[in-house]
């Protein structure tokens, strides 16, 4: 038996892992991937203190650390959770199961679908959610990536470093991303701003061919002929598995006090599974670090495990 | 006038700085020190993503990052705060004032005294609040440190690497410090533990001659012959500037939702400055950029800048 499962093992999930190790609590992160949200960002600047890096290799660093300290890393997906005697069974996607005295909960969102004609067929065959992971896929290419958001500017940067074009598809005419990074965005030649427009379907038969794109101001259609598609237009959070521990919001995201508390004692929660409101890897380590901490407190008698939901 | 100034230059005001400045606002950052209470952990090895080094070290790093991004540091102590048409108006002790449209308050705390006969007589000069800035004065000398937390165990450490005996006496019989560092104390042989113990004055003429403890469940006193004593009793917060704008709780810490709105719009908290209950980096860090986020958003016209209590 575990002190504590951390599910997740992206910068909230292996920063809590950093504390609860640094706490002598037996310690085991469950993840399908290691990195989680950081990973796919090409060129990280504002986790303080490390100078610029991939998100993969400042992860690197974070799982390093995570196992340097004693957490046990084991790859697979949670899918069932169980109040049991003195804790929690968490049920993995293979059939394993784990016990633990204390549940901390950071696994965070999965990418969010264009829920279009074509999307599903050509998902991983054309269609990425992962511009790090895919990009050299398509070099000297033409390419699309849907959204403006952080992720999508950077993904469009990194794209023509690779691609012969990039089209960004937006459904608005400004940015969410930051002002430094949609100016790199400006200056990029290889760069075709499709803006204000929404994607209607994934054109191919057996590979993708275009993706036909609609204004939503003028409501002009266009087909815009790419090889590969990127969607980057957020992510859902999927806590189905945990809905009968813990209280959700309403975009099913697991509610937490500020100090991680869930409405379930034993359960903590950190990162871009809660609510707040950035999603951003310094946050969600300072969150891990909290929602860990809190836990060690309440593993040893300490006040406050259960949420106070009026502070 | 600035877009943001920010007061304090610890984790969490540096951070914040790295936000603000990346968000293309005019930054400029007041403070009487760079890297607040992280200087003090000489060995700093639970914020992620960097490997263990001095805090000093780490916070260097991020204040070159601010810098980097634009950041004006200004050196003083900020002692005025008054509204003022479309912002406010910052004084500092040296009779200099600077407006800005919002204001991020990230100053943390002060060290606490023991409030014992002496203790103020040789402030500076033989009792010391600052391991990392006067342990090297006392090379191969007996000192005395007290407190029972993380900084009081990890200051006990490094006297040991100078001082030729360290006292290290604290008011209960176990230590809120991390295990991993403890067990590092009790493997110490220069160190000797006065538990269960409290000051009661300060000994000496010209220079510190001892200190004066009693044990609090035999009553017996103790003299302990040392040239040097260290206060590693925690910090307070002095938030008399600002409390005519912010709510501050009972013990005097700025009240700020999860994003770090203060009562007051336009006025932003993070780190030790608030009622947070874990002082650790990353956590500062990650509350730093909550802030200036949310700073950003008001900025631009984005909803919730003022607090709303219920979440």
């Amino acid at each position: 038996m575990y002190d504590v499962i951390i599910v997740g093992a992206g910068a909230a999930g292996l920063t809590a892992a950093i504390y609860t190790c640094r706490k002598k609590l037996k310690t085991a992160v469950i993840s399908i991937d290691v990195g989680g949200q950081t990973n796919l960002t090409s060129h990280i600047e504002n986790y303080p203190g490390t100078g610029p890096m991939h998100g993969i290799e400042l992860m690197k660093r974070f799982q390093n650390e995570a196992i340097g300290f004693g957490a046990e890393l084991i790859m697979g997906k949670a899918n069932k959770a169980d109040k049991i005697e003195n804790g929690f069974r968490i049920g993995l996607a293979n059939g394993e199961e784990y016990e633990c005295k204390a549940l901390i909960l950071a696994y965070g969102k999965v990418p969010k679908s264009l829920g279009v004609e074509g999307e599903e067929k050509f998902m991983g065959r054309g269609v990425s959610t992962c511009v790090t992971c895919d990009a050299p896929l398509f070099k000297n290419r033409n390419v699309a990536i849907i959204g403006g958001g952080n992720s999508a500017v950077e993904g469009a940067l990194e794209l023509a470093t690779f691609s012969k074009k990039v089209y960004l598809t937006h459904r608005r005419d400004s940015f969410r991303a930051d002002e430094i990074t949609v100016e790199k965005l400006k200056n990029n030649s290889k760069i075709e701003l499709v803006l204000n427009s929404i994607p209607l379907k994934v054109i191919g038969d057996k590979n993708v061919e275009g993706i036909e794109v609609e204004n939503v101001v003028t409501k002009e259609k266009r087909e815009l002929k790419v090889d590969g598609i990127f969607i980057e237009i957020g992510y859902v959070v999927d806590t189905s598995f945990v809905q009968h521990l813990v209280k959700v919001n309403e975009k099913k995201e697991i509610i937490v006090d500020d100090r991680g508390n869930t409405s379930c004692a034993g359960i903590f929660a950190a990162g871009d599974i809660t609510p707040v409101l950035f999603k951003q890897t310094v946050i969600a380590a300072g969150d891990g670090a909290k929602a860990a901490l809190e836990c060690y407190r309440w593993l040893t008698g300490g006040k406050g495990a259960v949420l106070d939901w009026t502070h």
